[in-house]
């Protein structure tokens, strides 16, 4: 009994631990999303993983958001169609619904407006949705699993991209390290994690990178201090609102799982996340970092990596003779 | 307690029918493999899906044999480096560890000799050994991993392509319609089914198509009795043995999953099953088929769709400061 009644005092404390910690914490934790439609959910990860949305059928979602490799294609930018290589690096679909918009240039709103992007973009799966619905059509157990998710044999680029959002939702990654000493858990990080964490915050990172996903929720300037020297012809937010000063304005990353993610920056030019965050504290915030600052915040970055995902493949159905033929 | 009497005669007679339909018929049933080791099948499953070790960093195993649909990508001839153009078709590796010898020449012995072709192979991974045992020595997590699984963290091309060739051992397909039917299930097949398998007897495919694969257990000519008109050049196992007596011989291909892993021939040519049925008899059997005919053995085809294998995607370690950059 008094066992009892001491672990309850210590989960009491804990729990108040943890709620005042993340209560004043800049970044908050990952919690796994609950209550999705599982019939979109298994349909959605079969759009995921299916390659006949491409032209060619062999470049599906996963090729870009590799979800065995956090969610990235661990390439400066991708490799689509006929070998084209894109123009920006592919950010990851972890915990990609947390971002306040979606693309580096926050051209859409949300999930599903992204998803509909890729399947028409010539340089990577280079395809059309009308096609794409097309050879969905032709394949009877996607009318079928259409019909229990969105109850119409009938479907469109809307109940596609749907699905595809909802499956993407599921990809969480909760637990990380640091998530278990927002909540309370001391020996969660190391005193090197603790102290770069600190310097984290001293030093400003946390301006922009905040929130469960310690970014994703501002714009901001790719070399707000210092200008960025990149190859990459990419104008950022620019693009979308034709206005001067947005050039070079890029959604903020999450750091989210961010070991798994390399290489690092829109243009995937910094392969190593130490020099990553040396350049960062330099060009956007204006103050060098000694080598020891930037290895204890890279210690703390790492704690950032949670539980990927278990998915299980799914089993793809076969073409028909009406299904139209990969273009190579 | 008369019940439990009845079930065990009823079960008695199941198996007994069983025993005797096992032992008459020339196609076997497919089981589940056992007693494999399960560090090695793990490590396996990662380099399938390990797409370093392609010189881009993007051609996994599983992106030619995709374990999504049917363990083959449903091209004519596969897409490799800088998207070349395979040479042939590429075989499923569903079930893959039954065939009698591998690649559609015979000229690796089993899967682990096949696992070290394509990585080297300009046209696919485009890799060499060097350098994918460079990359996998670069990263700690895959030094435990080969500790683990073969005792030691100094490892070779040998264990990289053993601890493949285990995990593909596992992607047995049992439990087809067929192998119920084969077990003494009699409302397993349809009757069209049931007609059309035999009809495949009759017609002699099973003088080729035979055992638990039906095929991958001999050698025969595309276009024993008509000539095959393809403009794929290969000459199959002549390449090998340097005989002209061996022109166009090519290892018999399993016939099970096929809906599942058109297209068709070692050229990919043909897309549609009754098709290739129709194509098989007239050129290699001289015996053309009625419509009827033909439309009944694809419905037996269709009954060798075996339970697909459940495989969970893994989590591949990152790479390090040491691994090598994709080349692209």
């Amino acid at each position: 009994m008094r066992n009892v009644i001491v672990t309850a005092i210590a989960v009491g404390i804990a729990c108040n631990v943890n709620a005042k910690r993340q209560d004043q914490e800049p970044i908050k934790v990952i919690e796994p999303i609950v209550g999705l439609d599982q019939q979109k959910v298994e349909l959605g990860k079969a759009l995921w993983f299916e390659p006949r949305l491409s032209a060619s059928n062999t470049i599906s979602c996963n090729s870009c958001h590799n979800v065995a490799t956090g969610g990235v294609d661990n390439l400066p930018s991708s490799i689509g169609h006929k070998w084209a290589i894109g123009p920006i690096n592919s950010p990851t679909v972890l915990n990609s619904d947390l971002n306040f918009v979606q693309f580096w240039n926050g051209r859409a709103k949300d999930l599903q407006e992204q998803a509909a992007g890729p399947i028409e973009n010539p340089l990577e799966m280079a395809f059309t949705h009308d096609l794409a619905i097309g050879t969905l059509q032709s394949i009877p157990q996607y009318r079928q699993w259409f019909e229990s998710a969105y109850g119409s044999k009938s479907f469109t680029i809307n109940e596609v991209t749907d699905a595809i959002a909802t499956f993407e939702k599921t990809l969480r990654t909760p637990n990380a390290a640091f998530d278990q000493w927002l909540k309370g858990d001391d020996s969660a990080l190391t005193k090197e994690q603790v102290e770069g964490y600190a310097l984290f915050k001293q030093k400003g990172c946390t301006a922009c990178h905040s929130g469960p996903l310690a970014g994703g929720q501002m714009y901001q300037k790719m070399g707000l201090v210092k200008t960025f020297n990149t190859d990459n012809p990419d104008i950022g937010r620019a693009a979308v609102t034709g206005k001067d000063f947005d050039k070079y304005v890029f959604k903020v990353p999450t750091l989210r799982n961010i070991e798994l993610t390399y290489p690092y920056f829109h243009d995937g030019s910094v392969w190593d996340l130490q020099e990553a965050v040396e350049v960062m504290a330099d060009i956007q915030l204006g103050q060098p970092l000694t080598k020891d600052e930037s290895k204890k915040i890279t210690a703390f970055l790492r704690s950032l990596t949670g539980e990927q995902p278990q998915v299980t493949l799914p089993h793809l159905p076969p073409s028909t003779h009406t299904t139209a033929r990969p273009q190579i």
